[in-house]
């Protein structure tokens, strides 16, 4: 069995040092790996598998609410970036340059794109033209560039994956609508599919999106206390499609100002499965989105009829929407254990000699490590109900724990206490301002605003920063 | 009904200017248009909903081979590209140099990915060691950049979308058996979805891919009798994997070298697609692609019921698994059947008050015209089998096109003039030399080597051009 505990020995303990493991089971799980381009990742079959099914899940919310998706290219002229002001002065310190084209230097640089408002907005210039090419609610599925400084894997790194939506709509009111409902479609997806509880709310001024008057944001907590923004929606009023030109002729035919949305989530919401879910045996995955929701291990798989009923129950399985996988490697059961844990494959059924003598199997649940024994004729039904209830408890088990570490303070010395004993989000009052936004900040040793709430509470008439009128409640917190 | 006229005129006659056709095709179906970065596109919802189905249909067959899908980087640092010199040959002119990060000039320049090769070597180099570590069946869907001087909608653009599958094997009869497997998949999937009859076949040396030691190609006919190569499949040896130092320890702890392949479809397809099926009337699409496969057209719809009912038969039809849409717009019926017609929906079903009243719908094929009166109690029956019946004609209808297009000769006399007269491939033989594949190219205006197709003729024993020895039966074309 000493291969088992070499498997299990390769990580290091979460409570211990959290980065490491972090990093530790982003390896052993084969998710990804830095490539030769530094900071960017290699999306490897297991991590990448994840992502496919987070767009599937998501991509048919978004066109249940009839998103079109599209394409738009991968560079960005210059100028064109240029257009809106607040948004290049957000982007061009990030950017990559191309310079050169084959082998001839360009007469004007285009970077790789950071984001593609500019590119939808001069796309809708040039062909919306009545009330009647209205709405755009168009989305796409792509990589950005972003020339950071520090990475991680999934948090922070120069390319990455996402989807990034972008509307067009004749009146401010409907484009608010939608902006609201992207949110709540991510809302519902991460607390149903990825079982992580979330917290809603808007952005204040400092911390909103390059060019947008209101950005909305769901963000989630770590097993650190840390906070991850796991994803935004913007509304950008009419400012972007003014500075692009884009005017429609309504019914009257008088002309008007359209308005715009955006709204994205990335691969950074791996990061947040791992580090909400994640244990000491490594990953630990939500049913909905485990690309592999059952391993079958067949115990003493030489003796007779083993490895046939375990394919049989396979082909069962696989028969009944399961994704399921057999293990029939000459791995000791030991090992294949070990590896299914970390790899977070939400159940694991054992078979061996003495289970199908009594017409029956041992299901595993990744998540509490319960065992229970299974009649065959049972398995069917049992094992969507497990998986279904592993789902339900994974995120109740994540709620609690966000819950039970939000805390209130009053004072900025309680503020200060707090963030330096306890992993937790901070709930106080705030006058509006960016100073002390930016005091606190300091004070707290990293502690920003992660949002104002849409749930707001009214915790004291006064800032906790400055003692000046409190304008609302925020969330605050250190963050990824 | 001047409106419908008005929409049928925009295009031009397919046998008038082909050229021009193509172009009104792609723009009246908005199918995509071109961006303001120049020579690269924006596929428009109705372009991108066809790859989308592509990429759906071609993933499964991918996956159930056992391909495992990644994502690698968008930039590939110049020292990479240079290893293997056939492959940098090949691509250095074509390629786009990011020079600058942020606001800093960069060490070494990165190109935006041609193809990604370099990369996939490149990892493997770090995590293959063991037999235990092969095979890698790797794909991505991803876009590619190269710097083209001239373009065409789909045909070639600067930016692209594809699929390039990159696999590593422990033997070279492994990635041989992978090569034609992957060409396999392919060309299931384009006659069998696409209704695209096909040329299976190894490219000539001139015409491989850089670095491949055999090029496997499928090779449609579009309307003008001009060739589209619509996949390719590449055998590498161990050329890549040596230039790259990747090398694995068997069983018996000998190191040996490992075996490449990699395969591409991009969304040239596309233009197959058009040009193959499509008419004077616009688009068509054969149903298993098509992102809408039934447009529910009502007929004076203000009158009682007829809304009422539309919805119950759209309802309905969703609900067998029918992709099938409702215009309640207020255009006019005659306006309506035009865009369907020119999206290429492959049925519409005609419902006004008149049908209501006996229980029927009308049907008509968007490729014959055919209106077909079905019961209401048998639509559900029924559509499906017209569905499927289209799929089955249109292949037919475009296999027969190609069988009666392929000719052949036996002097240059005879090649030169069938060419100059008749839109068609042409079967001669072929010495195997550079020289004369060039002379041929030269003499016919632009006819190529598309293929040394898998069932070779003997036509005779020369050379068509030189009258040497011959060594291959060659399909010759003009090329898109």
């Amino acid at each position: 069995m000493s291969n088992d505990k070499k498997f299990v020995e390769s990580i290091t303990s979460r409570d211990q040092d959290f980065a490491q493991w972090y990093t530790d089971v982003v390896r052993e799980a084969k998710l990804c790996d830095y490539s030769s381009v530094k900071g960017c990742l290699n999306y490897l079959p297991n991590g990448y598998a994840i992502w496919e099914n987070i767009q599937s899940n998501l991509d048919k919310r978004f066109k249940e609410t009839g998103v079109e998706n599209v394409y738009l290219p991968v560079l960005i002229p210059e100028s064109l970036l240029q257009k809106e002001s607040d948004h290049i002065e957000g982007f061009a310190p990030e950017v990559a340059w191309v310079t050169h084209g084959g082998l001839e230097k360009l007469e004007e640089r285009f970077c790789v794109r950071p984001t593609s408002e500019t590119l939808f907005c001069d796309h809708w210039q040039k062909t919306v033209k009545s009330y009647r090419d209205l709405p755009k609610v168009w989305n796409q599925w792509n990589s950005v560039l972003r020339w950071e400084k520090t990475t991680r894997p999934f948090l922070r790194s120069r390319e990455f994956l996402w989807q990034e939506g972008h509307t067009l709509h004749a009146t401010p009111e409907e484009a608010k609508e939608r902006t609201q409902l992207m949110l709540d479609i991510y809302y519902d997806f991460v607390t149903k599919d990825l079982a992580i509880p979330l917290i809603k709310g808007r952005k204040t001024e400092s911390e909103k999106f390059a060019g947008a008057e209101a950005t909305y944001t769901i963000e989630a907590m770590m097993h650190d206390g840390k906070a991850l923004q796991s994803g935004t929606s913007h509304y950008f009023g009419n400012g972007f499609p003014d500075s692009f030109d884009i005017k429609y002729l309504d019914k009257n035919n008088q002309l008007h100002s359209a308005y715009e949305t955006s709204w994205g989530l990335s691969t950074r919401i791996i990061g947040a499965i791992i580090m909400v879910h994640g244990d000491d045996s490594g990953l630990v995955l939500p049913p909905r989105i485990a690309p592999t929701q059952t391993m079958i291990i067949p115990i003493a798989q030489h003796k007779e009829g083993v490895l046939e009923k375990a394919n049989e129950l396979l082909e069962q399985l696989k028969n009944i929407g399961i994704r399921v996988k057999l293990d029939s490697t000459d791995k000791t059961p030991g090992y294949k254990f070990s590896e299914q844990e970390m790899l977070g494959i939400p159940t694991r059924i054992e078979i061996g000699p003495k289970d199908i003598e009594k017409n029956q199997v041992v299901v595993a649940r990744r998540d509490t490590g319960e065992k229970i024994t299974i009649s065959l004729n049972e398995i069917d039904k049992k094992l969507p109900e497990i998986l279904e209830d592993i789902q339900q408890s994974m995120y109740k088990k994540a709620e609690s724990f966000l819950n039970s570490h939000i805390k209130s303070a009053i004072t900025m010395e309680e503020m200060i206490e707090k963030f330096n004993n306890e992993r937790c989000f901070i709930k106080a009052m705030w006058c509006g301002s960016e100073e002390c936004e930016d005091k606190i900040k300091s004070e707290t040793g990293g502690a920003g605003s992660r949002c104002i709430p849409f749930n707001e509470e009214k915790l004291s008439d006064k800032c906790i920063c400055c003692g000046k009128e409190a304008k609302h409640m925020v969330i605050w917190g250190k963050s990824y």
